[in-house]
């Protein structure tokens, strides 16, 4: 073929550049899947095609030049070399509709396991430091202002839930996808015979893609990655933004080799690792957008747009996303947290007030009135130049309350505010133990799961790699 | 309070008109379930908060005024003016943070739910149509190509699979998000007693969001149904790719009440429905990047990004989703199909030509070949102007294949090409049969479970509503 | 017609609804130019047209019902019901779609002159506030962390650098999108005689968009706008996360009327109009993304979702961008700036190092052994235990390094540091002086521009619907 | 530096290798135009940073390896190497922030030149078919249906149009984006001397970005970057479906060398090098997305995510657009257009009767009754089973309407509609010369421009980088 040159610089060349970079694994297990499919349903001559594939196992394609049209031909071409007519029975009942089907999911998989075990690292990595830090007092903030105190552990159990969460997004969308395209051909499936079960089975699938157009056509399994991923990437932006503000209040101290100086400012250190695990979420959400519109308004059928097209930004997915991963639990490995600070942001603060407020509602019942009664002492301490610190019963009392003695600078101590919060996922010690326990076993549930996966998956690239196979 | 007159016009009217108009009886159902709670835990005077609640029950609050902050406040007031302490008891252990969150899981679920419906309800229609022209030729594309003659069945059966899947993802996301913020009150709970799963119960919730802070924070429940609805949405516009060609070729014409003349062209029958389906299912995936964006690098905790602010973009999602989806069922409630048209343009489309190599190969074994022996019989043709219709068994003999009486033209027969492909989940009648009764058999478990659902979730609010409550 | 319930409630109601309340007069303009381009060619009998258009001038169209198809029909109903042969002669070379790209494009010229009052608005309170803040000492941040001292002048002056490049982006989007679609009729034109530059003069356009195809199918006029008002959006994003830090740390107090208190929390005073500011531009991004998407992947050609299906979420764009930018110019109107507070955290940030390593490079010619000795000081001071503040000329000379008396207090200070950037462009009195003047001049020049269209615009406006026109 | 390891393989490595690959040229530049800068304004010693540069022209960056932190520092060493005074002079009122920055602009400046090269290319070719298919009978279609014939020039030039204004748009953003940082330091200058207009002029660029603080923090040239890139992709976008469509049909036909067949189906002849463009442009809209959500909501000031890290999809961006725009202008070079076919498809459209509807309306004045006439005679035909093609001045007579003989016919046929559509903008062969004649002068009015900045820009690189400069 004289192709274009046009033609072969935009798209043949990187196409089959990243298919030889990042594919092939999935291409000779497929293929293996489905030489052994044909043994099975009893093509005939099928042990040529076991001959020929046998000799493929340890092959390494050569570097692109334009007698090539892609890795698929380039196999059948090294195919032929050992056995023509092997090379031949290899196409029976096969399409690179399927194949490459096939071969993304297969790659998707990879990619979703390693994002998990990411994520699984990074979990753990919280729920560490939220034990270590379960005692530090913080301020939690609600419209950016000081809103009530609270535990530093209890901040990160909060923000272990979300990728809790966010993994069980993802192991949805792995059940989801983990169905076998092999078998559907262009699209209608063959007149030749076909186990599509068995091949699936070999391939550590589920089952079948059932419908065979569907097999080769559907791009939502990529779609739900994209969003599953996106969610997650805009969860972690949200815990980076408070993360980033620590840092830049002296709050929390990266660990030397995480941080930057500046060429000019010699005072500097910067917590890049954070600017950049922000930057690599923003980017992952950026490229799951990519992924959506290169499917959207595009035919339901065997196109490029949700096959080859897209594997471009679903890889830059991938990375960015590991990357961003890695970052935040390395920065998180063992950041240096100064807690008297944290500890006298929170004394000083005045968000102590609610439980004065709630102090009173206990005497009265009535919240609201209690409410408006914390109000007005601050107003008072305010106009007589006092912080809320310096309120005692006696300012209470001026206001018409009566309070036993002690009431007032009781409930107005932080580690009071702390541990009168028993509510049920409160940061008081008692609920945050069965927090951190529930937590715990929800974390190993998880991985082992996934080394259930993991297991089974290897075990079928053994086999189907296996040179004692038939 | 002297409200900045920006400030005014331009959050609090809108955000006020916008929870009265849709969010009231959730906003009730929430206070209900915490006044029960009250008096589960023994709250003193907590029936004192009953009484006033009871009267709110018919409250229609009134139209926008300058001296309302919000809905809450306004539902304060008015709670004030049946029993001031009631409504102080009411606020006891209660913050706008946990009321909001809670509002909006409930309003989410109830569109969700509505989504759901509408998705089945196209589903229904799909498979109808389906099995209508379960035996209509088509010609299936690849890459913009006519590729292998299928039937209109088996296009539809695989487009249901699609929503199937699509099904499964909201369910899963109506499953996560199914948790009640109720009882967080700012972000760390409370010193006063609380029952939160009791509450989470009341209103139809699977229980608590565990961590107080994460129940008033989380976006993640939001984003998920952005991902999976646009992922619906990406699915959909490639149906109406298909649907809009064949609308513009006339394969396919909408009933009228569905199409749309022309001020200046007297001949046009626009099948404008669909194309407003598209818009719509566009107009999703936009309003789904817009609620990722306004949680996209804020902080993690209680802010209006998450909470009242996305809840216009979180609107229009629904609405236009909901639209899409009701416009796309009526478009095909009863289509009609120029059946004829259809099999004459699949007998003319070249496209058996695959099943004539896949003959050949069944005699040889080596598809290879025989691909490269349908190449040449289709240069030939070429060279002396036949088409593939007039192809004969001498052509391909004299090409050097030999090949007994009649083959050529039984392979190359459309008809006969669709018979043949009965691998799993391919247009032959045999797969067909499975593949029906499996969609059928999904859909009908789907729509009980979503029966479950609905009625459980009714009940609650029957139940919180009902004037027989303590 | 009998249209379909589903069509009638999804489609046609909604649009009409939208166009009654946001379109009319740009419809009647658009409709008295067609007419009186009809009577300038000399169409036989346009006096009855003429007759017609002047009853129609105070017509308010009815609510809807089904009866109607859109506005259009309604109002050649309405010129029927005066004169049928008028309203006939009206349709002469007229189609629905010239006219609605007319009419989309008279709206968005009408929105976008307001986004730049509203942007012109928010520019004079940033430099008023600047000029107010020139001497205000504050640290520059780098990287989340302190890097050098600047004012709050020279940051403000900064972002309204940003502000005047998204007016030069919008000034030019409008010059771009001011071209008259009418005259294209359905796509090509017409046989009929027409004038299409005496009615784009008419209408106050800079002349027909000129090829007719292109006229009623062009979409890129809108994507400009989304990408123009998002980059401004992204642009006030960024400016909102430094306000909220600072509304956050109590350096800069909003103004009552834009802060709101807490149900729970007595001493809550949140900074909410910047945080639903934030919010607002956030989703003016999803919204542009939208409006993207809404033409992407479609036809070049007269279809819906360039054209009415666009609408609504180009509407929400301005909607959102105008009262971002009104919250945020509210905002700025005269915040607290705690102004000591700013001073005490810059001459404690240690910024001041960069001056030092200048003042060394100085005598030496070399930064990079400058800024070496700068950081070996750093490290003395930190072993032991004082702060850059203490360091004298003794700490200087002990590493090694000759200065002349004072040297090293001088450099160290802040003042001393802003008053010596004095390069062109920066923070120093002289620079800045520059820098306001050639604010001021560009803004007033800007100001101009615009008022000089909105009196041409305004003027064709008036013409168009006087009673006084043939 | 022992730096962590995964920030090395995640950050460092990556961003060192990405500046070597694709930004030395511009690193070089802009710090031979620094150097230049300091001798300019006397700095002492600067003749030994002279030296240091003339040697580090011609360096090749090694490999990265774990001792290197950045390019910048990399080059640094070499620096040093040479010349450790003159590596410390150059350092002198520099920093990576404006350094880094300006690089940024003179790499997106030149890709953007490309850019616009390639667009020019694009032009070029589609006016080059419009010219050679003026004559080429189409039908032009609105939602999705015949509407009304044209020629394929006239579309080909409504689509030219659009391309028109892209360019003007990406000049603007090069007109907007070519203002140099270098000067501005960490962000508010320096206390040494500074020439800024001078570096400014000599890399070509049209003056300083004048606030400093601006200088390194500005993001919006580049949003404003992708928002331009993107209108353009999603208007290619809407060319490609037609092209798609008309490929898909047998109308149009690539050349060899711009298709692909299948493995499968051996008639296949795949439009691939269309279906490739079209995801290109979707990809290309997804990275414009990422790099505006790198920039939304983070602060305004030097970050690394709208330096560093946007680098990558800005960097996608171009390269998906490039290959886009070449595969488009390849797949227009001279494809087959089946002429008669065209013609045939317009004849049988029955897409004439808006001009029958027009001259009945010439008659009568009264299009709207004319427009009911054309109906009624299109009821009529379908009643009787007769085409439009087969209607008589009977036909037409006998619903009432008066008509001289001939006149029927002559206004159905489809030449004559567009012979008579010669409205400014129009089909008909008059207009259609000022139509191309216009776009020629503003193709090569355009391609003058950008020769222009060609020849400056490269005359200043070519300068920088001399040998024989002091």
């Amino acid at each position: 073929m004289n192709w274009n040159p046009v033609y072969l610089s935009t798209v043949l060349e990187p196409d089959y550049v990243f298919a030889r970079t990042h594919l092939l694994p999935h291409f000779l297990a497929a293929l293996m899947a489905h030489r052994l499919g044909l043994l099975r349903v009893g093509t005939p001559q099928a042990a040529e095609a076991v001959r020929a594939m046998q000799a493929l196992r340890n092959f390494r394609p050569p570097p692109y030049d334009d007698s090539l049209e892609d890795l698929f031909f380039t196999l059948d071409r090294e195919l032929s070399a050992y056995s023509p007519v092997g090379a031949g029975i290899l196409r029976t009942a096969l399409s690179r509709n399927d194949l490459d089907m096939t071969v993304y999911r297969l790659s998707a998989r990879a990619h979703l396991m390693a994002a998990l075990a990411d994520l699984a690292g990074l979990r753990r990595g919280v729920l560490a430091l939220a034990e270590r830090e379960r005692a530090t007092l913080m301020v939690a903030y609600s419209h950016h202002q000081p809103a009530q105190p609270s535990t530093l552990g209890h901040y990160l159990c909060a923000a272990e839930s979300m990728l809790a969460r966010d993994t069980a997004r993802l192991q949805d969308a792995l059940r989801r996808l983990n169905y076998s395209p092999l078998g559907a051909v262009a699209m209608t499936g063959s007149s030749h015979p076909l186990d599509r079960n068995y091949t699936a089975g070999l391939l550590g699938f589920d089952g079948p893609v059932e419908n065979t157009f569907d097999a080769v056509s559907a791009g939502d399994w990529q779609t739900e990655l994209a969003g599953a991923v996106g969610t997650c990437a805009v969860n972690l932006s949200r815990v980076l933004y408070d993360l980033l503000t620590w840092a830049s209040q002296g709050l929390m101290t990266l660990r030397d080799g995480l941080v930057q100086g500046s060429s000019v400012m010699p005072q500097k250190r910067n917590p890049v690792a954070l600017e950049h695990a922000r930057a690599r979420f923003s980017k992952v959400l950026g490229y799951a957008q990519a992924t959506m519109l290169s499917i959207h308004n595009v035919p339901y059928g065997d196109i490029n747009d949700p096959g080859t097209d897209v594997q471009e930004p679903l890889h830059l997915l991938w990375q960015d996303f590991s990357q961003g991963l890695r970052l935040l639990t390395a920065s998180l490995e063992n950041p240096v947290i100064a807690r008297d600070r944290w500890r006298e942001l929170t004394e000083h603060s005045g968000t102590t007030l609610t439980e004065l407020a709630d102090t009173l509602a206990r005497q009265t019942g009535d919240f609201r009135q209690a409410h408006a009664a914390a109000q007005a002492l601050l107003r008072t301490l305010h106009a007589e130049g006092r912080s809320l610190q310096q309120a005692s019963d006696a300012d209470v009392r001026a206001l018409g309350t009566a309070v036993p003695d002690g009431t007032v600078q009781e409930a107005l101590n932080a580690d009071t505010f702390v541990a009168r919060r028993t509510t049920l996922g409160g940061p008081a010690p008692a609920p945050m133990e069965v927090q951190f326990a529930q937590a715990e076993a929800r974390l190993r549930a998880d991985l082992e799961r996934q080394s259930g996966w993991q297991a089974r998956f290897g075990a079928c690239y053994t086999h189907l790699l296996s040179s004692a196979l038939p």
